[in-house]
C-alpha cells in the first residue's frame, strides 16, 4: 500500500472516531510545522495500529484510557476518553478501568482521570 | 462486610487467577514486614477491585498490561501478562494492546513489554 | 473491624486534617461516579494506612510532598502541603524536603513544587 | 573558585540565554523561600554544567527539549525553547528532536512538546 | 512511496547504525509475535524520521541519549549510546548530556546513565 | 566557601553515612569519566543540601526513599535504605513510608521497594 493511502484510510478512520470538526481543529492547530506529526498520527497510529483488526475497538479504547491515566497525559486521555463513549464504552466500563488504576498507579493518577470522565461524561450529557 | 473477609475473599481470586503456589510465594517472600502489603493487595486489590462486576476479567488484564507497560514497571507486567492468559486472553490481543504502546508510550515501552511478553509465552508454552 | 467502619473511622481523619468543607467539596465533585474511588480513599488510604501509628502524621507529610514532587502529580501535591502545615511542619522544613527533590529528581520537578508551595503558602498567610 | 563568583557567573550567562526581565522576574517569584533552590540553578545549572565547554550551546538546547519532553515537564520546556531561539536553533531543527519525542515516548508527549513549541514560536513571531 | 519500500529504506539505515548482526538479532528475538513492532521501528522510526534530513545523525544520537535517559529506559540508551558513537560523537559530548540529565532529571537517572555509558565505552574499547 | 572545600565537606559527610569503602568504590566505578558526576554528588547534593540543617537525617533519609520508590529508581532506593538504617530509622518507620507508596504510588512501586528494602534489611541483618 502506498503511505498516502494509509494516511487517508488513517484520517477516514480517526474522523469517524472523534468527528470531522474535531480532527480537522486538531490537524491545523500546529500548521505547516505540525503536519509530520499529523501524518505520524494519521498513517501510523490510525491507518496501521488503530485499524488493525484483532480487538474490538472499545477495548482498544478502554486500553488507552489506563495508558493515558498511567503515563500521566491528562490531555490524551480526554481524547480517548470521548473516543470510548463514541466506541459504544459505558461509563462503567471506564469507571472500572479508572479503579485498577487507583490501586495500580496511585489515588492522584484515579484522581486526575476521574476528574478527566467527569469532564468528558458531562461533555456528552452521560453523567 | 469485615475487612478479614474481604481478604479471604480477595486471596481466593488472586489464588484463582494465579494458582496457589505463585500466590503463597509471593505472600511469603517479604516477611512479617510485607503482611500490610500483602494485606492491601489481597483485601483492597483482589477482594474489592477485581471481585467487581462491571467489566470481564480478559478485559481487566489488557487495561492493566496497558498500564504496567505504560508506567515502566515490567516485573508486574509478567504477573498480568500471566494473569492474561489465566483469563483467557490470546498472545494476538496481547500484542493488540502492546501496538497501542508502541504509538502512545513510546518503542521503548514496547519493546520492554514484548520482551516480557515474549518470557510468559515461551513459559506458558504458547510461543 | 467492618469495612463501613473502617471508611467511617478514615473519613473523620481525613476531615481533621483538611476540614470538613474541603473534604465534602471533594467527596462531591465526581457524584455517583466517584463513590468507588472516595471509598478507596476514605477506607483503605485514611482509615487504614494514614491511621497506622509507627511515624509522626508531620514526617507522613514529608513523605508525601517528597513523593508527589517525584512522580509529578502537582493537584495532589498542594492537597498535602495543605495537610502538612495542618500537621505542623513548618516551611522551611517543607523547603527541605523541595531542595532534595531538586538534586535527585531535577530542578524543574524542584521548580514546579516551589510554585505549589508558594500557592499554599500565600492562602495559609505563612509565606 | 569561590561559589559566590561561581553563582554570579551562572546568573550571567543564564540572564544572557533569557534575558535580564525574565530571570530577575524567576527569581523573585519564590521570594526568600526561594533563595537556595535559585542559587542551584544560578551556581550548580548555569556557572557549572551550562557553563562547560565541551558542546555548542545550540546543542545542549536540542538536547533539553528532548529532556524535558520525555520528562513530562511542559513548563521547563517552554523556558528551553525561547533558550533554543536564542541560542540559534531554527523551528525545523527543533522539529526534529519532537518527531524523535513522537516515536520514542509517544504520540501525546510529542503533542503535548508540539503545544508548547507553537506557542513559544508564536511569541517569538517566529511560527 | 509504498509502505514497503519506506521499511527497507529503514532497514537499511539501522543496519547501518547498529550493524548486520546487531540489528538482525532484535529483530528475530521476538519471532513472528513481534514482526508488527520491527515494523514500526523499520519503517516508521527509521524509514521515516530517521530518515530526515534537517539535524546530524550525532545531534539526533545526543538528543535521544538525552530522551532515553529522562524517560528510565536504560535498555533503548545502551542500544543510541552505541549508535551515537557510531555517527561519530565523543564521549566528552556523551558526557555533557548526561550531566544535564544530573541536573535536570536527577542524580538517580544521571547514575543510571553514566552507568550505562561506561558499559558501552568500555565494549567499544573507548573508556 | 570555596568549591573545593564545599566537595571536601561533602565527601566526608558522605562517607560517614554509607562508609568509606561503598563510597570509594562508587567514586571510582566511573573512572575519570565520572568525575564531574561525582563532583556534582560531592559539593552539590552533600556538601550543600544535605549538609543544610533544618530537618534531621533520619527525616531526609525517609524523603529520598518516597521519592526514590515513586521515581522509580530501585538502584539509588537501596542507597538509600541503607542510609536510613545509618541514619536511626527503624524497619517500621521505613515500612510505614513504603505502604504511603502502595497507596499513593500504586501496588507495583510498593512491591519493588518492599524487594529493595528486604534486601537492605538482610544485608545489615535487620529482617
Amino acid at each position: 500500500m502506498d503511505i498516502k493511502d494509509l494516511a487517508a484510510k488513517g484520517l477516514k478512520l480517526r474522523k469517524a472516531l472523534f468527528g470531522d470538526a474535531a480532527v480537522e481543529q486538531r490537524m491545523q492547530a500546529f500548521g505547516e510545522f505540525g503536519e509530520p506529526l499529523q501524518h505520524i498520527i494519521n498513517a501510523y497510529a490510525y491507518g496501521d495500529i488503530w485499524g488493525r483488526p484483532g480487538l474490538p475497538m472499545s477495548t482498544k479504547s478502554l486500553a488507552m484510557i489506563a495508558m493515558m491515566a498511567a503515563a500521566n497525559r491528562p490531555a490524551e486521555l480526554r481524547v480517548h476518553l470521548r473516543g470510548a463513549l463514541q466506541n459504544g464504552c459505558t461509563p462503567e466500563e471506564i469507571r472500572e478501568v479508572l479503579l485498577l488504576v487507583a490501586l495500580y498507579c496511585g489515588i492522584p493518577a484515579a484522581n486526575e482521570a476521574h476528574r478527566a470522565a467527569m469532564d468528558v461524561l458531562n461533555e456528552e450529557h452521560k453523567a
